[in-house]
């Protein structure tokens, strides 16, 4: 059967995934976290916020595109987000994307190439959530972490605020609500300037 | 808002799954994976899968399933798919998951902690499906990575067929039908006797 043979090829070559580091360790551990483990993590989170979502979401869209969204960077690395992405990096993901969705059925690779974008212009009600929870597990590694990444890169209250304050409550306005209380009380406590 | 800091609780709490390490290794890596980044491989995997089902089957809660399946590890680890499982390793999976839901909304932990329990029972097509999807990923690994779990845990030829030949030919017989091609191949080269 050709095209399971070609799935199989690419749950191999997406294996990669797992040793592509980030910039935020999780809760607990010494070691960066990897993007395989944050997509598993973002995926989940997604699930369980789904109804504080601002606009109607397709929740099964959703978690595809946050199961592929790092796929990119098998090819060209993580970027840390107070950073501004590159044209050169953008299109060296999106090279990838389509290096990997090569391997499968046309139906599938036309779908999730077509997802991915979706994600990366961040318009829909769907990528617009996705995007939004994408931000969070790095506020809490910081916020459970003792600052690490923030102190480490010297990024500002402000610059957290403002940075993750207009994505966050693009998608959802409770969370950010809930989420600004949690960094004032980092701030209160130090971890954060 | 109190459900959301509950749910930002248990987003916190499952970075547990981070440090709970496996018995196979990730394909070109020499360390152990663990089961968080298993579980996004084995979700991504299931959704690519999902036309070679022998049943008609309900992608989104097999991917909610494949989510959730490990989490019970945070508190009772993982085991190697070729021991017999205890009950008492079973009740301590139970139990975690009652826990790890518990700082959820009543509406999200019901309906998790049934699935949950379905994916165990492994009755319904959804679970039959996910089960298979969930014992291809270590096939692979060690296929890709010189047996090498197959060669440290004295695992044979018959016990790798019979073991997994059962449970994934049972979700998909097409998948089952390309990876004994692939296991038989392994053989030949002399990764597994």
């Amino acid at each position: 059967m050709e095209e399971i043979k070609g799935i199989l090829e690419f749950m191999v070559e997406i294996e990669k995934l797992k040793s592509v580091s980030r910039q935020t360790k999780p809760v607990g551990l010494s070691r960066y976290e990897n993007s395989a483990e944050h997509s598993w993590h973002v995926c989940l989170s997604a699930l369980m916020l789904k109804d504080y979502a601002n606009e109607t979401i397709d929740i099964t869209r959703v978690m595809k595109m946050l199961l592929i969204h790092d796929l990119g960077e098998i090819d060209a690395g993580d970027t840390i987000i107070y950073s501004s992405e590159t044209n050169e990096n953008k299109l060296k993901e999106q090279n990838c994307i389509a290096r990997l969705f090569k391997s499968l059925p046309n139906t599938i690779s036309d779908e999730y190439i077509q997802l991915w974008v979706e994600f990366e212009k961040g318009e829909s009600s769907d990528a617009i959530f996705a995007k939004a929870i994408d931000r969070v597990p790095p506020l809490l590694h910081n916020i459970h972490g003792d600052g690490h990444s923030w102190k480490k890169h010297n990024i500002s209250k402000d610059k957290v605020l403002t940075f993750n304050g207009e994505r966050i409550s693009k998608g959802s306005e409770k969370l950010w609500h809930e989420l600004e209380v949690q960094l004032e009380e980092a701030v209160e406590s130090g971890l954060l300037k």
